[in-house]
Order: structure tokens, then C-alpha cells, then sequence
């Protein structure tokens, strides 16, 4: 069973998951594509996945069987299992809790493609509409207290399989880097009555060097204070705490937003290695001062000793001119 | 000139340093070695770095000529600069700093050698000796409250250069890794009076588990809560809050720890790229509760959206086992 274990001088939580190391790892060292036959995300193989929680099906095609267009599935190797109570354990001086969560897979498409950026945007907006729809069956559940989707494409961004797919991870608590978010926008909020993402929205359009596109409903810009070259982030520019609570209307324009930006990374950068995370408000966050948003980061730098004993990243271009690269790219 | 930059809703600070992207790549992306004529930190190539502010020489050599055994010089592509004074800036909601710093490079040896597992003790004592020598020289100037000094051994774990060299860097500030550090241990004396480290060493020693070697001196172990799969720490058995101040038998003892333990992750592991930061007490620190102590990290995983995403590591492998397969090999 996996464990929650916290640093007993830093209070940091870690995730000791041994069943983890038995992914079968599907990229090879060399970089060449793996076999699809093999592929546990291909039709047909729907065996090598547990069973499904949510599929978009064309009519009468069975579960578990080939006619899907998205399909979750919970993760055959999760780094936390949703059974029992949420029970600590204290041996001397260390802290550990049973490790409590829910750990699933969106397969965004049932052809074998490696790269999101060549999804259309109809099927992009399917993606995102399946995660609304597994983030609100998952807030019913009140052991969660925040939901993280994050997508890993390419091995250096860490993704074992190629067939691209997003990950879903289902909390008892609310971790570290979203308590920071939630916390500082409460402050901002509580001095002023605004919400601080609004506002840094509103500075970003007025300064324009940052911006990257525009969309009806979406920004998209290279923070201010970017960990990573290229990191993007894209906000609703009306003021929304929660992802899961967007409309369809909104769900298609973000699919716009989200293919223009993945777009201009993959030619500008030559498909560059990339996570992006969904941050979106936590079970007893803030509705009037959080912010929901994606950040999107392109893998194209080490994290290396300074980074781990600082907590602080060099980042060797600044958004200015990262924004400007990808402005110029041609799409 | 570079520049630190916050994040206003989570107080995150950045460095973005331009220069930085102007390093060659030494290394090659299909994992050949580079060609040591051309580098940089080979005797004879002297001119090739900054002027070095410390070298252990043969007498009667010259400096910035060959004739030494370990040679510390500026780095030629600095994330800080040790210029001015630290100057803030305000935009709208966006906080800078001027990037004030010192960002050293320590040359480990004359040959042109790549993994520091195979340096014998005599060198690695000689290397522990200039980063103490060092951090001596940069405390005396006030405008630095913390000093850094990390090693990023192969691609994977950051280095762009192969011959084997460790870095440090003095900042204005004390980064929020070390101030969770201090803060924790600072918490901990103030409840019991006892150094929190002390009594970790206490409880490692007698549970054995994670132990990995014990010296006279020194003793090391996988940490309990262990972000990667055979993360090692390294401790001073005594209560010692600052590494530059560690005696010269201190020193002799502490490489021959880091000799075993580099060895044992080398043949364990088949030469992992990896990282080792220095954490030793800040300006302002804590003597009585501080410990200094090494933590290196083979960077065997990728850090992938869920960490990003949530600040909170998943490791696939338990200390318990690490330590345990650590302590097998057979050195």
C-alpha cells in the first residue's frame, strides 16, 4: 500500500509507492517509438486497463470494448488507492498516513498519437469535458479535498506510455503548491475586495509583452516570475474559481486556446517534452479570490542541485522574449 | 543582467538569467563524451575561465596556469552577479530584484575525469577543503545571508560540462528550502530544547533500517521521508551547525563517507547521474538547533506534472529497501 510520509524538521509530504516501479516502461532508452500493438490505450486492448469509470461511446458499443473517443480508466499503477480511511501513523519522531487517493487516466483519443498539439479541437474539447465531468462525480466523494489533472507528454516530462493520455489525482488533503495559491490570493483579497488573478490579467493585457494569444473567453501569457522557458499559463478572463464548473461554450473555447498554445509550442519549439497542470479551487478554498487556470510547461531545462537546495528555478530566458517567440511562430 | 522575480500570489522567487543560456553543451545528445581538448576546466585551457579567486598549486606554478589540484573560478556564465547593491523594483503587482550574487565553479581535479566516484579520498578532502575555504572568504561580505554550494553530475541531473566541478553560489537571501530547514528545527529546541537532526540521527541509528554506512565521524542513511529512490543524507554525528567550520581530520572523514557512499550508488546503480547539496546554517541561522548535513539525489525519475502540480514528490521506491540495496553492494 502506498504512504503518505512527511520531513519531520521541513513538514514536506512525499508519496512512497511501490507499485509505481512496476510500470512497464514503453519508451525506449533511444528514443524510438514503442510497438502500438502492445499499446494498454489502443482499442482492443481495452483488457490491460482496469475498467472503465467514463467512456464517450458511440451507441451500442459495449464497456470495455472498442467505440470510445475518451475513456477513463483508474490507474493500473496509482500512486495512491482509494480504499479504507484515512489513518495516521507516528513512530517516534516520523508522521505517516495510509496513501489515501484516487488515481486516474484520461486516453484522449483512441488513435495512437504521441503529440496533443495534432488533436483537432473537438476532440480536445471532449478531454476537457471529461475531466469536468470526473472532477464533479469525484467532489461528491468528501474524503477528496482537491483534485489535480496533470498531463505528462514525452519521457523527459515523465509520461512511461506515448499514447497520449492526462492523469487525475484525488487528495485528502490540499497540497503545498495550491495552499500557496489559495492563501495568497485570500490575502490579496482580504486587503483589497479583488481577486489578485484578475488583476494580474488586467496588468498583463495593458503590458502586452507577455501575452502569447487571445480568445473570446481565454488568455494565454508567459508569467512574470516563470520557473521555465515558454511556461504558459491560460486564465478564464472572467472571474471562475472552479475549472469543473465550466460551461460547454467555455469548454470549446478553451479547446481553441489550449490547441493555439500547444501549437505554437510543438513547431516553435519542435515538439518539445511538456506537462501542464489544472489548478483549480480545492474543496473549501475561495470562491471569490481563486482563479482557476492551466500552466503549461515545456520541459527544455534540467532541474539540477540549486533548484532542490534553493527551492528556487533558473530560468535562462525571460517571458518577454518567450512570449515573443511564440507570438511570431506561424500556425 | 539577471534578476530575481516573485510571484505575486505565492511569493515563489525566480531567477531569470539570460546569460545562462549562452553555455555551451558539452555534452552530446546521444551520451558520447565531449572532447577534452576543448574543455574548460582541462590544465592549459586556464584562459578559458574567468581568473580563478582560489587554486591549490604546486609551488612555484603560476596562477591561471597549470600546476594545481583543485581550482575554483567565477562562473563564466553566472546566474547572479556579485555587482551593486540589491536594488528592488515595483511594476503594477510585480516584485524584482537586482540579480546580486556570487556564482562560483570548483574544479575537482586536474584530470580530466567524470565521475567523482572514482576521485580518491586524499582529492575529495581537498575539494571539501575549497568549498570550506570559500564559503569562509564569502561570509566575511555582509551582503550574503546564505551560501549554496551543489554538484550536478551527467546531463540528466544538470551538468552541461563533464569534467567533474561543483558549484556555489552566495545569495542575498536565505532560500525558502533552507528557511524551512531552519524554521523546523528552530520550532523544534524552542519546544525541547534538543536539536531535531540530533535526535533523527538517534532514531535512524537505533531503528538501522536506513542506515546506509557509518563512519567515525559521520553517518549516513536514506531519510525517512526520501523525495527520490536512494536519496542518501550525509550527517556530522556531532552537533555541528556550519560545514565551513568542520576541522581538517573532519574533513579527511567526511570524504571518506561520501567516497563509500558515492561508490555504493556508482556500482549499484551503474553510475546514475546525480545531485548533492551542502546545507549548512545561514546568516541569521541557529546554531544550537541547526545541523548541517549533505543530501544527494540520483535522479533516476523524472519530476512530471503531479509534482509541478501538487510541490509534493512521488517515490517509487521505499528507504527502507534503498538503504537496504545500498548496503549490498559490494564496494
Amino acid at each position: 500500500m502506498p504512504e503518505f510520509r512527511k520531513d519531520p524538521v521541513t513538514g514536506r509530504w512525499v508519496i512512497i509507492a511501490a507499485e509505481r516501479a512496476k510500470r512497464p516502461q514503453i519508451y525506449r532508452s533511444n528514443g524510438a517509438r514503442g510497438d502500438p500493438g502492445s499499446c494498454p490505450f489502443c482499442p482492443g486492448n481495452e483488457a490491460m486497463t482496469p475498467p472503465e469509470v467514463l467512456a464517450y461511446r458511440n451507441h451500442e458499443t459495449a464497456i470495455d470494448a472498442p467505440g470510445w473517443s475518451v475513456r477513463v480508466v483508474p490507474n493500473k499503477y496509482p500512486a495512491l488507492v482509494a480504499e479504507g480511511r484515512w489513518i495516521g501513523q507516528n513512530t517516534g519522531l516520523y508522521e505517516s498516513m495510509q496513501g489515501l487517493g484516487s488515481h486516474e487516466v484520461i486516453i484522449e483519443t483512441p488513435d495512437h498519437i504521441v503529440n496533443m498539439a495534432t488533436l483537432d479541437e473537438a476532440q480536445i474539447a471532449e478531454v476537457l469535458r471529461a475531466y469536468s465531468q470526473r472532477m464533479l462525480a469525484l467532489r461528491e466523494d468528501a474524503r477528496w479535498r482537491s483534485i489535480l489533472v496533470y498531463k505528462n507528454q514525452g519521457a523527459a516530462a515523465g509520461a512511461t506510455l506515448e499514447h497520449i493520455h492526462s492523469q487525475l489525482i484525488a487528495l485528502p488533503a490540499v497540497p503545498q503548491e495550491i495552499v500557496g495559491e489559495v492563501e495568497g490570493a485570500k490575502g490579496h483579497f482580504a486587503a483589497t475586495q479583488r481577486c489578485i488573478y484578475c488583476e494580474i490579467i488586467a496588468q498583463e493585457k495593458n503590458d502586452k509583452r507577455r501575452i502569447v494569444a487571445e480568445h473570446e473567453r481565454f488568455i494565454a501569457f508567459c508569467p512574470f516570475a516563470s520557473r521555465f522557458p515558454y511556461e504558459t499559463w491560460i486564465f478564464p478572463k472572467a472571474h471562475e474559481s472552479s475549472f469543473e464548473e465550466a460551461s460547454a461554450p467555455e469548454l470549446s473555447d478553451l479547446a481553441r486556446a489550449l490547441k493555439e498554445i500547444l501549437s505554437r509550442l510543438d513547431l516553435g519549439l519542435k515538439t518539445p517534452p511538456f506537462n501542464y497542470i489544472l489548478h483549480t479551487n480545492p474543496r473549501d478554498g475561495a470562491r471569490n479570490s481563486y482563479h482557476w487556470h492551466m500552466e503549461i510547461m515545456p520541459k527544455l531545462t534540467q532541474v539540477a542541485g540549486f533548484e532542490w537546495g534553493s527551492g528556487c528555478t533558473i530560468n535562462p530566458l525571460a517571458p518577454e522574449d518567450a512570449a515573443s517567440v511564440l507570438r511570431e511562430v506561424a500556425i
